[in-house]
């Protein structure tokens, strides 16, 4: 992390403070990337809660009030709240001001944010690869970002000057920047997030409707493998919703391939094909090892994890 | 665990040490399971290796002589090796002696054991719902049993002492025994272990496969979701093989009902039926937070997972 602590910019408006935008008020405030930290939430329940936990330095009633003089406002809501939150305080937002988001879909937020910007405000989208299964206030922790990566997606003709602020502050905030366009993200999350949760939240449910097999059993017996996927499909259900809705095209395209290879396994099986099998659950290896290597994972049996005792 | 030292049995051998065998071994000496523990691997490098590790009493040079005058013999070996193990040690095996197995697929090692064994050897085969994704000797450790299941599959007709000293032998190692027959273990493994570890290997395959997508991003982006697949995809790729093509019947018909799934879901995505998949993602967190109550998981965000920073 850098070794100033110059904020990086004066005014940090945040709006939506579940897991995401908690994170980022948290390490926010703790390596001063901001003057003042202003938060909104649209849930009353959620603003309580901020003045109870205490992070960022005013809570405002409206999003509008929250906007007003921000020099970086960070959208941090479910992918489908952005048009409306966008409508709702562009006329607010300062001329020179930069606005981001954290949505795990870039084409859509580009298509939903767009129309409603002044030439004077920097639009720049970005993507914090980061999370856990948890939501809200509470679940969010300042070192969230450490060392994961965030991906900036800024459309033609951005100005140096704020891609540059985005930047510095998502690295000081602790995450690896990566550029890329909007719609190449989307073919990357599609694979490497959206797909991985799709498959995660069928599995667990055709696991529930099963007649020959009870829920307790399933439940007991979860530790060969099916707990695994229990996590990220307890993930939130609205972002979710969200996210394949706005990523349709890149979904069903990977989709389409991940079909083509689970045939193509399912006819090995039917025909006994061991060695097809087996070059397939060898060549996997590979990647989990790139993983861990780059520090994006935990070399730890079982992720290491402590189960009750 | 049991209050008492007394060993279960006076001598217990254990063919094949990788993760599950040694394991047994380390738990079997700590407990005091049985007087004598004698080992076999098929591999000389396995053999030097239990030498050096210093667990169990022996290492036997032959199958044949490790199993000779053992009360109990549990085989610890890819279930598509069980045949050919059986086939060599059958000659040998004890009078009322018990022979039991640790295999993911059930009716498969009851046809591959039964054929080779006289009355007077009791088959009870057995498979303890535990594992890591490493392998081999050093992989094992003694508390990988605590508080996982145990499945013990008895033939019909099996006589009450011997499955009490097999059942003993697994709660004294750490582990809840359940009964059930074979069959309906490898249903409910089919759903809760071996097709989750398919459609793991499938998704690390189809991203390894992809042109518009680098294997490099895969890797950076991977902790959107996808990397907690690559933990089951790096499993033992023999073990794996065998376990699909000996419980072909049930994968398919599970992976039957997962592609009708999620042929449903692909479809609320193209239409845009935010209703439907807000339902299922709603549903799905049930399951999780009834596996995390009976002692099958942790709560801890991220698995409680420290990746390297």
């Amino acid at each position: 992390m850098a070794e100033t602590a110059q904020p990086v910019v004066k005014r940090l408006a945040l709006i939506g403070l579940g897991l995401i935008g908690s994170s980022l008020a948290r390490v926010a405030q703790r390596e001063k990337l901001a003057e003042s930290i202003v938060l909104f939430d649209a849930s009353d329940k959620v603003r309580t809660r901020l003045h109870e936990l205490k992070i960022g330095d005013v809570v405002a009633e409206t999003a509008e009030a929250a906007v007003k003089d921000a020099d970086l406002v960070i959208l941090c809501v479910p992918v489908g709240a952005n048009e409306a939150v966008g409508r709702l305080i562009s006329p607010h937002l300062k001329d020179g001001s930069i606005l981001s988001d954290v949505g795990s879909v870039k084409s859509s937020v580009v298509s939903a944010l767009s129309p409603y910007l002044s030439e004077e405000v920097h639009l720049i989208p970005a993507h914090p690869v980061a999370g856990t299964e948890y939501s809200g206030p509470d679940a969010g922790f300042a070192d969230l970002f450490l060392n994961r990566w965030c991906i900036i997606t800024p459309l033609e003709g951005v100005e140096e000057a704020p891609l540059g602020i985005l930047r510095s502050f998502w690295e000081r905030a602790g995450a690896n920047v990566e550029l890329m366009t909007p719609n190449h993200h989307d073919l990357v999350l599609a694979i490497t997030s959206h797909v991985p949760h799709l498959i995660a939240y069928n599995i667990v449910g055709t696991a529930a409707d099963l007649e020959e097999v009870t829920q307790s059993e399933v439940i007991k017996f979860s530790a060969g493998g099916f707990r695994d996927f229990t996590r990220i499909a307890a993930s939130d259900p609205t972002m979710w919703r969200d996210v394949f809705l706005n990523n349709k095209d890149a979904v069903l395209e990977m989709l389409g391939r991940f079909n083509e290879d689970l045939a193509a396994l399912q006819r090995m099986i039917r025909w006994g094909d061991g060695d097809g099998l087996f070059e397939l659950f060898t060549r996997t290896r590979t990647i989990r090892r790139g993983i861990i290597e780059q520090g994006q994972e935990t070399a730890a049996p079982d992720f290491g994890r402590r189960t009750k005792h």
